[in-house]
C-alpha cells in the first residue's frame, strides 16, 4: 500500500482539522493518495466549520497502521504532540506556523514552516504554487482555521499574508468574513455542555521549557468568570493532571473572544514563573487577568519559555 | 543594527559557502540587509569555483557578535555542526536539504527543507519565486555546489530538479556542465599538500546516532589507494580524535570520484555498526571497500543510524 496519511495535532483545533482535509484534497488532485486523520475528537467550533460547509471530520486514529507508507505533519512538529507511535513512522512532510522542538527525522524530508497565523494560509498558496483552483468547500475550512487561529484576525500571530488570504478565501466560499467568523467562534464558545475535565483537556498541549514540563490548555469564552465559578472543582482537576503527568506548570487559559483578554490560572510548582513571564501577581486564586494576551503560541509559550530558562 | 548573518555549516564545502553567497545576493537584492559569513577555511574545491566566477568568499566568524539581529542558515540544521552560540542567538531561517536533528527554536521561523540534492538547488527556485534574475557569477555558484554535492550529477541523492537546475545554471554561468564540474572535482580531490590531520577534518561531520556520538569525515580522491598509503598515520590521528570527543565510531570515507565508489575506514568501540549497516566484512586494516556508496547523507547516515538504532 502506498497510502499517506495525513494529519495534525492532538486535541485537534480547527486549524489541524481543516488543513489536515485541505491538504489531502491538494494532494488527490495531484494525483497522490493520501487520507485526513484525527487524534482526538472534533470541537463544536470546527463541527460548526464542517457542517456550514458540508464537509464530513477526518476519521480518527489512535496510531499509525503498519499498511501506511509514510504519513504528513499538519499543524504542529513536536513528537509529544503527535500520534503515539510518531517514532516509528516515515514523516514525509510537515506543514506547520509553529516553534520547531522535540522533531527529528532520520532522512531528508519536506519541511515548510512558515511565521504565519495559521497552517491554513501556507495551504492556500501551495493551492496556488500548484495551479489548483480551492473549491467552494475547501475555501471555506481554510477560512474557518484562519479565523479561530486569529480569532478573527485580531491575534498578535495574524500576519498580513493571513488577513489577505482570509479575504480571499471568504470570497470563494461565499461568506461575509465578520460574520460567519464571529458566529463560528461563539459556537466554539459555547461551554455549556462542557464537564471540567474537558475544559482542561479539549484543547491542551504540552511544552518542554529547559527542563520543566509544562502543559497549556486554552479555551476562548464569552464570558470567562462564568467558567471561574468552577474554580473549585477545576483546581481539583488539575491537580490530578499534574499529579500523573508529573508536570512543572499547568496554565488554564481562558480567553475572551470579544475583549481579547485571558484570564488564567496557574497551578504546580511553576506558578511563579508565570509572574515572572506576565509581570502580573497571581491572586489568592492562582488567577490573573493577562491584557491583550490572546495567543498561547506567541505571547505564552514564549514568555514562558524565557522564564523558565533564566 | 538590524544585520542578517547567513552561514553554513562547519568544515564549509562547496554548497555551504556558495548558498550563504547566493542567499546573502538574494537577500540584498530584496532590500534586505545581509551578509554571508563561513565557519571554517574554505577547501581547494570551492576556491576553484570563487576563482573561476571571480567571487570573494564569505568572512570566516567564529561566533555570532551581538550586533547581529539574526540569523539563517544554510545546507545544515543540527546545532553541532553550527556557530559556537547557536543557542543564544535568534534564528530567522533555515533553508536546508539534510534531515533534521538536534534543532530548536522558541519562536516560530521560517524553515524550508526539501529532499533535493543540494541548498542551491533550492535557492535557484527562490531566485524565480521572487521574480530576481540569477546573475553569471552566481549562477557559477549555484552550479558548483550542484556538481560538489552530486558529484556531478551520480550521486543518489541526485534529483531531476538537480539535474533540471545544473543545465539551466550551466548555461547562465556560460559553462559546458561536464568539462566544468570535473575540472572543479578535480581540484577538489588534489589532497597532495594535505596533512593527515587536514584529511580527517576538512569535511567531517558529527552525529547523533541513538546514544553513540559518531564522526563521519569525507574526501574526494582520484587515487584512493594513494590515501591509505598513510593508513598507520591515519590511525593514530583517528584515535586521538575519537579519544578527545568520546567518539563511539570515526568513518573515514575516501570517494573514488571516477568509479563513484567509497572506501571506508572504520575506528571506535561502535565499528561493527559499519558491518551490519553495508553487510561488509572490514578487513585487518578495518577498511572496506562499500560499492556505488559515494553519499554521506543518504547512503552512509541513514544506514549507520539504523544499524545503531537496532
Amino acid at each position: 500500500m502506498d497510502k499517506t496519511l495525513i494529519f495534525g495535532h492532538k486535541n485537534p483545533d480547527t486549524d489541524t482539522i481543516c488543513s489536515a482535509l485541505a491538504y489531502a484534497d491538494l494532494k488527490n488532485k495531484l494525483g497522490i493518495r493520501a487520507e485526513p486523520a484525527r487524534l482526538g475528537s472534533v470541537s463544536k467550533e470546527t463541527q460548526f466549520a464542517l457542517d456550514y460547509f458540508n464537509v464530513e471530520a477526518p476519521k480518527l486514529i489512535e496510531k499509525v497502521e503498519d499498511d501506511v507508507k509514510s504519513v504528513i505533519l499538519v499543524d504542529h512538529n513536536e513528537f509529544q504532540q503527535s500520534v503515539e507511535n510518531i517514532k516509528d513512522v516515515r514523516i514525509a512532510e510537515v506543514i506547520d506556523h509553529h516553534r520547531i522542538s522535540n522533531f527529528e527525522t532520520s532522512e531528508p524530508l519536506y519541511f515548510r514552516a512558515e511565521p504565519v497565523g495559521c497552517t491554513a494560509t501556507i495551504l492556500n498558496k501551495m493551492y496556488k504554487e500548484n495551479n489548483i483552483p480551492v473549491s467552494k468547500e475547501i475555501a471555506g475550512l481554510l477560512l474557518s482555521a484562519i479565523v479561530s487561529d486569529s480569532l478573527l484576525l485580531k491575534s498578535p500571530t495574524c500576519t498580513k499574508e493571513d488577513v489577505d488570504a482570509a479575504y480571499e478565501l471568504a470570497k470563494i466560499a461565499g461568506v461575509n468574513l465578520e460574520t460567519y467568523g464571529m458566529e463560528m467562534l461563539q459556537a466554539g464558545a459555547d461551554l455549556s455542555d462542557k464537564s471540567v475535565y474537558e475544559l482542561l483537556t479539549m484543547d491542551a498541549k504540552e511544552f518542554s521549557m529547559a527542563d520543566a514540563k509544562v502543559e497549556i490548555a486554552q479555551v476562548n469564552a464569552v464570558d470567562t468568570a462564568k467558567i471561574y465559578e468552577l474554580q473549585h472543582e477545576i483546581d481539583q482537576e488539575i491537580a490530578k493532571i499534574v499529579n500523573e503527568k508529573d508536570l512543572d506548570l499547568f496554565l488554564f487559559v481562558v480567553t475572551d473572544i470579544l475583549n481579547n483578554d485571558s484570564e488564567v490560572l496557574a497551578l504546580g510548582s511553576g506558578k511563579e514563573k508565570v509572574e515572572a513571564a506576565f509581570d502580573v501577581k497571581l491572586d489568592d486564586n492562582s488567577r490573573a487577568l493577562l491584557k491583550g494576551v490572546v495567543s498561547r503560541k506567541k505571547q505564552i509559550v514564549t514568555a514562558l519559555t524565557d522564564a523558565f530558562t533564566k
